[in-house]
């Protein structure tokens, strides 16, 4: 029988050979990880040698569009790119929405491997089950916006679809992302490592389609998706207001500013959503997604007049406001643009200013560290050139470029205290103390920091259960998170995104009839087999970082979030109560109390025994 | 009969009222007046008042695309605009090139006519016969890159062609231009001509055909032209080096160097077209343009290092080389990009920019006119910010922003002797006082000093006319002028390019052959109609100027090239004999030797009866 939803291609290209082969899917991938998240792991897993260099030759860049891309289902429109990161050191994933993963899929493949480096910058063509590489000396250097244009324009085509990197990934900025018209898959270094590759950019155009196993189960299953979406008072806030949640957080107390050493920033209001709804000069949406939940925003007042981005979401929002404590709505657009031109994760690039803010405040680092840059809290002058000097690693920029966790290490002087991070990926616009399960899954999360692989959306916004959670217990946390991130896990296998689930749009059941009827898989029909793969690929990354040498001792916080309680509003008092946390998250996730690594049993529960020799 | 190549629709659109109208063309319209330059000059020329203010809800756009363009006839795709000037009070013509004339008339017109002015920022919307006006609030203030971005991204088409104005255009800087694609329409302020009537852009898609009256006679006439390009070295020469000639008029000892104090530009070889022809990324062209001018250039060396630009052209090498005395190729490529991006016409930025220079050097405005920048020659500093300061009418920049002649009788203090210009138009990279024809052409031209109104190519190629040409004599350069203008006007009718023509790839037998065929029309095959057709819309166009109070008065260039020979070079000793050069060209045109005007008997017999009340 063949199967819907697959194209039942990988095309593998190895920059250094030049040299292409396009691989058929084992029914057993398919099978036992769906798509998406689930194959990326298993391909890593069993390619990528413990210990290699994530900017070498060695490892490997590879970008999924899940089976359901390319499909009318709902919001399945997000492209995944997995590598070992040089910024954790871990497995990675990283995501970005718009029109890609989409094309990829229309142009005839489920996944592309990137292998070894090629010699002079080059950029991948994929026209429709062709493909090339071709020369990118000219764009190197280019911001993300003129390499999209001059790709366009050099193959003559406008409808091409582009993920590239900016000057910061070709700088070896450890927190580079990578760009799909001005969405990005930001987080953890993709972007570094395409240019440690010399791969400016990836092209892509096709007109295939995706087949349906199912047509008439499969259009039952996406209406019964829509009717989640129709009438649902969160979906329909979101859709009307977008990312922009900073009175969500303030207001819990767990807007992160000064560095994380309070939950509430003066001023709030000047940046909650529906400021950033009067600048917004149009909605945008990834394909096929009715929450089009995207903006276009642009200042008309002060400084930024005339400034614009797409965007910025609520993390980037923080990480231009909290870092430097100062509410300032069109800075947010400006930092925001110059990110997305330059090639940076916006989250990791306003930590380390914010890091940098508080060195300076302590002493441990000098006007003559910053060149002259005043880093003052409430000085907003420094933050732009920071930015550019990040992304071109000049001045202090050249240390932030590293992350905080390697900055602090050659800054010395007691300045890793103040990098706020895990497993060296700075944390987002969430205090764990605000939030126990949603800090629970920032700290076991198997790329750091990351709020988007288990995100409490039971704490913070209510749903998807409905009965009253308190969010500062401790007790029942582990198996919250435990839930929220294996949800995440089989849904990335779609690859369905991140939002769609923290308003209750979506649930096992729902996915395994949209998953089933599109594939033909009579196993994939069983929501509990989709708890099963979820479970499994959370666990198989783990045990990815386990044979890297992570275990128990990195989970785990800086001293700040485990001893000094939040001074001030509605979270006063709360510290992150790491040890309990961790052992009762440990205890629901059956894995070993003193080590945090999955048993050999669980191993073995979970249909994963070939890496139970890590496990011990 | 149908009648090929016209769309046979004008679009009129009154941006005071919100109301379209269709019009067809009228049969004696097209056949006096072919098409092109000749619909515009008899259309504003009707329906101009005299007098009127060209910021004013009076003044007209139209945007025009001659018959041959959409076609598979070579160079044919060049829009033009036309419409009073503010800068230099004129009639005025001005093209650009790309794809935007064929998208207009897949779109269904030859033309689109935009009067009164508009409450609020608009773009107007030509979609296949179909158009609306738009909100543009929110593309103010963004620069034209942004805006085609947009646009395209709002109406989810990213085919569609645009012509559109940047911030120069916005805060009407009198010189601003009109940019699709990054060519400009950049002479003469029709950007600034949009901003004034809150037009922002025009957006334009279509996916007619464009009809041919006689198809066989048509491809006969398309190879034949094509005959004509292929093999002749100077089309290979040019497609190969495109438009940078800097070599070519250095070593012709009239490179306007010091704000045409000199002829030769101290180290000129830095900036010959083989150093560009290595910073080229690749070539472009325009719709159906087998010479492939354009060219994208990035700098990879120096403190411009990563920056690139369409072009930039020859006039552009010039602006910002010559002016300054400093033959920086990285600089003639950022200030091209910025340029690009504000909207701004590089020839009159830079000579502009050079003007002030000269300025400063004389002591007639000092630092603290210029906020602090040091205008010494040499020193590259101050350029860019300058451009700036132009396009957001800010510090200095708010007085170069009305044109060097404006600007200099704001000044005071002699400042107008340093002031190179004709009727207010800046003069291009030609001193007249090295090419006499050449020079006669910038005097008189009907839009002032304006190179593409009939090129000396026989002085400066030696091309279309073999024999030697002496291009410092006076003798005959009335009649070579008048060869060049008039050709130049029945060629624009097409609407051709400026560059064919002075490679010789085409002359009047060629044209009426393309233009018949197309058309259908008997009149138009004979190359003696086409003479006529051109010289009537040259002397048409000169009524206009004198309805407007323009006569033999404004055909004068500053005295500074009339009695300063030039000191040094291939030139040397020259100056531009103006009285008796003067005279040869109004007695080889007919006019009245002591006004300039076109004579009443002139004008009967070139069919413009209608002209001759002004005439006496």
């Amino acid at each position: 029988m063949k199967l819907g939803g697959y194209k039942n291609k990988i095309l593998r290209v190895n920059l250094t050979s030049r040299t292409f082969s396009e691989e058929e899917l084992s029914y057993d991938l398919i099978h036992d990880y769906i798509g998406g998240r689930g194959f990326a792991i298993k391909l890593l897993y069993d390619e990528l040698k413990p210990g290699i260099d994530p900017l070498g030759e060695e490892n490997k860049l590879v970008f999924i569009a899940g089976p359901l891309a390319g499909t009318n289902a709902q919001s399945f429109g997000r492209w995944k790119v997995f590598f070992k990161s040089p910024l954790t050191g871990t497995y990675f994933k990283s995501s970005g929405g718009g029109h890609l993963a989409a094309e990829l899929k229309f142009a005839g493949f489920d996944a592309v491997i990137i292998e070894g480096k090629s010699e002079k910058p080059v950029y991948l063509w994929i026209n429709d089950g062709k493909y090339e590489l071709r020369d990118a000396t000219y764009l190197w250097g280019l911001d993300c916006d003129d390499t999209h244009t001059l790709i366009r324009e050099e193959l003559h085509d406008p409808n091409i679809r582009i993920a590239c990197i900016g000057p910061a990934g070709e700088n070896g900025v450890k927190f580079a992302g990578i760009f799909s018209d001005r969405r990005a898959a930001g987080r953890g270094g993709g972007g570094t490592v395409m240019g440690a590759k010399n791969l400016k950019a990836i092209a892509v155009r096709g007109r295939q389609k995706v087949d349906i196993a199912d047509p008439e189960g499969f259009a039952a299953a996406v209406k019964e998706q829509i009717a989640l979406y129709k009438g649902n008072p969160a979906a329909e806030s979101f859709s009307e207001t977008g990312t922009q949640i900073a009175e969500f957080t303030n207001l819990l107390g767990m807007f992160p500013t000064r560095n994380f050493r309070e939950g509430v920033l003066p001023g709030w209001e000047k940046i909650e959503s529906s400021e950033y709804t009067k600048l917004r000069v149009r909605k945008t949406a990834c394909y096929s997604c009715m929450l089009h939940c995207g903006s276009i925003t642009k200042v008309n007042f002060g400084r930024y007049k005339g400034t614009w981005s797409e965007g910025p979401e609520y993390e980037t929002i923080w990480a231009f406001t909290g870092s430097i404590n100062l509410p300032d709505i069109g800075l947010t657009v400006a930092a925001d643009k110059l990110c997305d031109d330059l090639g940076l994760d916006t989250i990791s690039t306003g930590s380390a200013i914010g890091f940098a803010y508080e060195l300076y405040e302590k002493g441990i680092i000098t006007k003559s560290d910053t060149g002259g840059l005043e880093l003052v809290y409430g000085n907003q002058e420094p933050v732009l050139e920071l930015i550019r000097q990040i992304a071109y690693r000049e001045g202090f920029g050249a240390i932030l470029a590293d992350g905080t966790l390697e900055a602090a290490r050659r800054i010395g002087k007691d300045a890793e205290k103040y990098a706020i991070q895990v497993k060296g990926l700075e944390l987002p616009a969430y205090d764990p103390r605000g939030a126990k399960a949603h800090g629970l899954n920032l700290l076991t999360s198997n790329i750091g920091a990351d709020h988007n692989t288990g995100y409490s959306s039971q704490e913070i916004f209510g749903v998807p259960v409905p009965k009253k959670i308190d969010r500062f217990a401790v007790e029942g946390k582990g198996e919250i998170t435990k839930f929220n991130q294996d949800l995440t896990a089989f849904l990335e296998t779609g690859i369905l995104c991140g939002f769609p689930p923290s308003m209750g749009l979506i649930n096992a059941e729902v996915y395994s009839k949209l998953i089933s009827t599109l594939t033909g898989i009579k196993d994939f029909a069983d929501p509990d087999y989709m708890w099963l793969v979820g479970e499994r690929i959370y666990n198989l990354e783990r045990m990815f970082n386990v044979r890297e040498g992570f275990d128990k001792k990195a989970d785990s916080f800086p001293e700040r979030l485990k001893t000094e309680p939040l001074p001030a509003g509605p979270a006063a008092g709360q510290i992150f109560e790491e040890a309990a946390l961790l052992e009762d998250y440990y205890k629901a996730r059956g894995w070993d109390l003193n080590t945090g690594i999955p048993t050999p049993e669980k191993l073995k529960a979970l249909g994963l025994e070939f890496a139970a020799k890590y496990s011990g």
